[in-house]
């Protein structure tokens, strides 16, 4: 049995964005699970821009993470010592055990899963936390039709792009919006997205409004800033705009941008609600189903930026904040 | 019977603020009611903020009033000569026939009152479109509880004095926000708000946050601007904001004003839904039929500014843009 534990933690608040120096790797002593406890090995931490939320004091919708804790974060791992009836030694569990090499826990909210099927590293992904969010996001509060067109940001992320294949399966027009003409070509040739624009070039409205020669009925909203006004003023009626993220803005200081057209909401009718999926455990067995039938079959795909060793994990975080990731963003931890 | 009408027709399209000059009022000819048809004799015409939209080419929910045309504008009267069955001579009517003091229809969109227990022109403001304004976006998106905040704007307003009596019925705390301290001293004493804000005070957010100990659980949204943003900051979580209105920026020109923490939306999981009442009539009767029940019992109370005389209707209008008002307007025609 392992007896040494790597660690990551919040060592300090970031102002801005987030620096190295923000994060502690530590070594620990492993304690012996007791009685009804597992020892969890985690292979993969998943990095997801709501941690940024955490590192931060401000009012949000979960509390932040305490200087000196362990930074929260997915994992899957299997479980390598078990006095658990229901964990058995070998089993593959997701869970939130945080960015460390080995977690002791009682086992609750850890989830057993089938890796025969499914990779692990994608219950961290498309048949994860992130999957779910499109999914919530897209079926609960877009409402897709077929015929309507959907438009969503950061879309070769790990949510835009479920977002925007899920939205295909319902038959809508999809266009995506991403960082750079990699992005963009992998977005429509890979996932199969009817355009993708690169939010960088600098004639994106027009762009925007040459793809969307109907309107806009969803807009599924994860990053915030320019492009929700350029997106505002194309909503048909009766649009609706899943509230999921706003990363654009996660690393900024002083004032928020200010969105110019929120007029549009009025004289659209719109609906627009903010979520966070974790409070909607009850839709994740079916979403998950769901999710993991579509990947299986080939219909959900999903690129991962694989980072080896939880020392890189603060660097990749920074990354991804940045737009630096492509796909899904994974530390590998054995 | 009568033969000359009086009519105000929109003769210019506003830049800002509109001006006598945007109106003109003008004598016409009546003709004779046909097969089918009524004429009827207005007695009340209803001012609302909607009508600067119409009076705009500017991309909106309903088609803008062309130039030329009879400004658009509930009303309430009396059949004067009747060759429809279901609309004799004599009865109290309400409809949209606009800013004149005749017309001559089919009676399509004509609704027959009661103006014996409730007063006709109540069915313009409490008891009409206000009132049902008010009960859908309440009852409907703000679905309010008991013990909750709500705060609105325009409290003294048609519309916003039947959200605040209304929420008060469904046991909720409501923070009302009107302009000086006579509309809010009307808004506290008679309407039973718990509160009443003066939009004019320099110290209005620190006001805002100390009548809202608890934070707010619905804002229903009819004016904008700054008021919008000191909500944002203090929504509690799954708030929820109807859209009703914007009326600070309806005479707005050049960019609108920006909103600055639409992120408070996201880490308070909000529901915002903007809506256009006219597109929910299957909720009329039931609107109408609570809105009396209470207006008749005393228990919904709408203070009218009233104007003599169409002549004077623009004036009582743009009057009622920068909040003269005091009420209900109404434009008394005969």
């Amino acid at each position: 049995m392992p007896t040494k534990n790597q660690q990551v933690l919040l060592a300090a608040r970031p102002v801005g964005a987030p620096t190295e120096t923000d994060f502690r790797l530590v070594e620990t002593e492993l304690r012996d699970p007791g009685d009804g406890e597992v020892l969890v090995r985690n292979t993969y931490l998943s990095l997801d821009p709501y941690m940024r939320g955490r590192m931060s004091e401000a009012k949000s919708y979960a509390k932040p993470t305490e200087l000196g804790a362990v930074m929260i974060g997915g994992t899957v791992g299997e479980v390598v010592v078990s006095n658990h009836p229901k964990l058995p030694v070998g089993a593959a569990v997701v869970g939130t055990l945080g960015w460390q090499r080995y977690a002791v826990t009682d086992g609750k909210g850890l989830m057993k899963v089938d890796t025969s099927r499914i990779s692990a590293s994608a219950y961290l992904g498309a048949v994860g936390m992130p999957g779910v969010t499109a999914w919530y996001g897209l079926t609960e509060i877009g409402c897709p039709k077929a015929g309507e067109t959907l438009v969503v940001a950061a879309a070769s992320g790990a949510v835009g792009a479920v977002v925007g294949q899920l939205a295909k399966i319902h038959g809508c027009r999809v266009i995506g919006i991403a960082g750079g003409a990699e992005k963009c070509a992998y977005v429509t040739s890979e996932l199969g997205f009817d355009a993708c624009l690169d939010h960088r070039d600098p004639t994106l409205e027009q762009q925007l409004r040459a793809a969307t020669p109907d309107g806009i009925d969803i807009y599924f909203e994860n990053v915030g800033g320019a492009i929700l006004d350029m997106v505002l003023k194309r909503l048909n009626p009766f649009a609706r705009i899943p509230l999921c993220g706003l990363v654009s803005q996660y690393n900024a200081t002083g004032a928020p941008l200010p969105v110019k057209y929120f007029g549009a909401l009025l004289t659209s009718r719109a609906t627009l609600r903010g979520f966070i999926v974790s409070e909607h455990m009850d839709k994740w067995p079916a979403a998950l189903a769901e999710l993991g039938d579509h990947f299986a079959g080939g219909r959900i795909k999903m690129r991962e930026s694989i980072t080896d060793g939880l020392a890189h994990a603060p660097a990749a975080f920074i990354g991804m904040l940045e737009g630096k990731n492509f796909g899904k963003t994974l530390v590998k931890l054995t």
